[in-house]
């Protein structure tokens, strides 16, 4: 019989692009539509990622080793080295993006019908990538009033099951902007190390980190070197999306051989592309100083603005380019649908993400958005005003 | 508990890389290695490939549609269109390889325990595939006598249960070199017809055809639109397997949405790669002339010497680039090995995979080897003299 799979029924759409028809009919009627709704970044990679691609003088592009470029993996180490991350490059494996990482992590560590603990709201594929595994997402709930925190460790231990293998992280975190402290992140070793499973800690918005802290990373926590699986990848920190080169890193050499048994039946990581990501390894300190500033002006502009706005809250972001934000409205969806469906101020209208897709628990985060702040500071405040004026008028407004 | 999936143990390692490590030994010994085992093509991509990556100028690697660039799929349409396969840019999904079209196929269509049904031998990485996804492949036996031809359709039906879910074939075939005819393929159509299941026609070998036959593509069968997914890859027509980029083709919009869900959650493909593979589109004719010219010549090289060589026997593949030779010894893994830590003549010797791994049946193709015509003539000469005088020589010979 012609039927799909059980998997590919229980698959969500992108919940992110479920309203893109609603916003490709508002352009059709000559609305400009603000995007707040993805994470794709406007910065343009740095110029010697797009160098090494323009110099790239390979006569046959040959399939490379399966676990990356020695030299970029090498390159790689030393990167997070610098960091306090102490790494050899036979601990990094190169993926095909960060979704191959979580995807390999998953495969490596988890049977059908095993649980895995993320903190809701989260990014919203790693439902995908647990689908696919037969996995169950257990969600923890963090709060939107203390800027979605780790929650006190009693509450983990609730939800943790002898079919418990992991609890995933996102630090900083998408969709909610939350960067956590050192001391939360020892807070989650101990859960880790008291049950024995493994710590799988998605670091790919590392360099996007607005506290006078270094960024923590799970790697540096003591004592759990056979536990932390570190998931990464260079779309954001080098606004090179289109890249797909990600990595896992990790100490425990059984589940990197078996990582390694699944990387090879998929050959390699594109090969340009790891050039790329490895001449990225180069970009001056500058870069990341301009892309940091202009980010936290916009992430400040964003959250000064929605917070003055009545009935709308949101907590100030110390990470990422994301936050979510509370409104006064019944349902965020249908809020969504309407700003592009029915709503313009003056020719304008912002396209949000419902926060709901980004919560594994049925009836929360509904009245809740996310916002990436990815536009340029002038796009940033028409879009929040053309929210505001929109929540004045919207029907399904609550008082 | 720190522990691995079944999954990730059940996984098997690479066959074709198993014996690395004595080839490395053997180099570091002073002995030159040709390496007949693996299916890297040492011909050059074509100029305009390496000539799009160079012109690539672009600021922002950003991500594109997670189906792949429209002008890549119409172009990829236009190229099907020319071959005699109707189909339109909107039934084109772009892939991150061939491995991720296999995968996708598989994960859309197969729940844990269905089954595949494959002619063995088979391209080895579909067994890691099928494992990910929980699915049990069911060989059905061909004979290097007949040179890996499609069995009767008798042989067929013993094997289809209320579990099949799918007939995977590869045409010409890796590991095999077999392209099958016209008649066979109707022969297969009919098969799936008449148990109503999906067939799966990996065609990455599709420019390699030595026949006077145009090659015939499953989805050219009449009355299977809901049946087939053509499953492709840049990497052998183009010699840029390093580049990653596949696809699937399906005229079933059921399969079709469904494998958008898993395309949308790993957002991409890579965006250089796919403007690569858009540009190849314009090889000109002259450098496929070129191409299967030599690897004609190379397949004639080899099959006249080996044959030539008492006790050995290997059908003339038509197609890809690829051949399976039957030796006189007690076991082809041990023989391979033996070459490698061993054997040398004049200070040369030969790497070869052991067949067995690509058979699902346990003890069979174990006197079998593959043999990949991917070398230049005169070092494809010295090669098979080393397995020649190898064999002469080899304690477990069998008489």
């Amino acid at each position: 019989m012609l039927t799909l799979s059980s998997k590919a029924i229980e698959m969500p759409a992108s919940p992110i692009r479920k309203l893109v028809p609603y916003a490709d009919a508002a352009k059709k009627r000559g609305v400009k539509v603000f995007h707040l709704n993805i994470g794709q970044p406007d910065i343009d990679s740095p110029e010697c990622v797009m160098e090494a691609i323009r110099n790239v003088r390979l006569n046959n592009l040959a399939y490379t080793n399966s676990a990356g470029l020695e030299s970029y993996r090498k390159g790689l180490a030393k990167y997070y080295n610098n960091l306090g991350i102490d790494v050899d490059f036979s601990q990094i494996m190169i993926t095909t993006s960060g979704s191959e990482a979580v995807l390999f992590a998953l495969s490596v560590i988890c049977d059908a019908d095993d649980e895995v603990i993320v903190m809701e709201p989260f990014y919203t594929n790693y439902r995908a990538f647990a689908i696919q595994n037969g996995v169950k997402l257990v969600p923890v709930s963090t709060k939107i009033d203390d800027g979605f925190q780790v929650p006190p460790m009693e509450e983990f231990d609730k939800y943790i099951t002898p079919k418990t293998k992991a609890i995933l992280i996102c630090n900083p975190g998408n969709p909610t902007g939350t960067l956590y402290s050192k001391e939360s992140l020892q807070k989650l070793g101990e859960i880790v190390k008291k049950h024995n499973i493994f710590l799988l800690s998605d670091e790919v918005y590392r360099e996007f980190c607005y506290s006078d802290q270094p960024h923590f990373s799970a790697m540096q926590l003591g004592g759990l070197e056979q536990n932390v699986l570190l998931l990464d990848s260079v779309s954001k920190r080098y606004s090179m999306c289109g890249a797909r080169i990600g990595c896992v890193v990790t100490k425990n050499k059984e589940v990197f051989d078996a990582m390694m048994k699944f990387a090879q039946a998929r050959l390699c990581s594109p090969v340009v592309d790891q050039m790329a990501a490895e001449a990225a390894l180069d970009t001056p300190e500058s870069y990341f100083a301009a892309v940091k500033a202009e980010y936290i002006h916009r992430r400040d502009v964003m959250v000064e603005m929605l917070n003055k706005i009545p009935g709308v809250f949101t907590p100030k972001p110390m990470g990422a380019f994301y936050t979510i934000a509370r409104l006064p409205v019944d349902d965020a969806e249908k809020f969504a649908t309407w700003m592009l469906e029915e709503f313009n101020y003056n020719g304008e209208t912002t396209m949000v993400a419902p926060a709901a897709g980004f919560y594994a628990t049925a009836g929360t985060g509904t009245d809740e958005v996310r916002l990436a702040y990815v536009l340029n500071v002038e796009d940033i405040k028409h879009a929040i005003k053309c929210l505001e004026e929109g929540l004045k008028v919207y029907p399904g407004r609550k008082i």
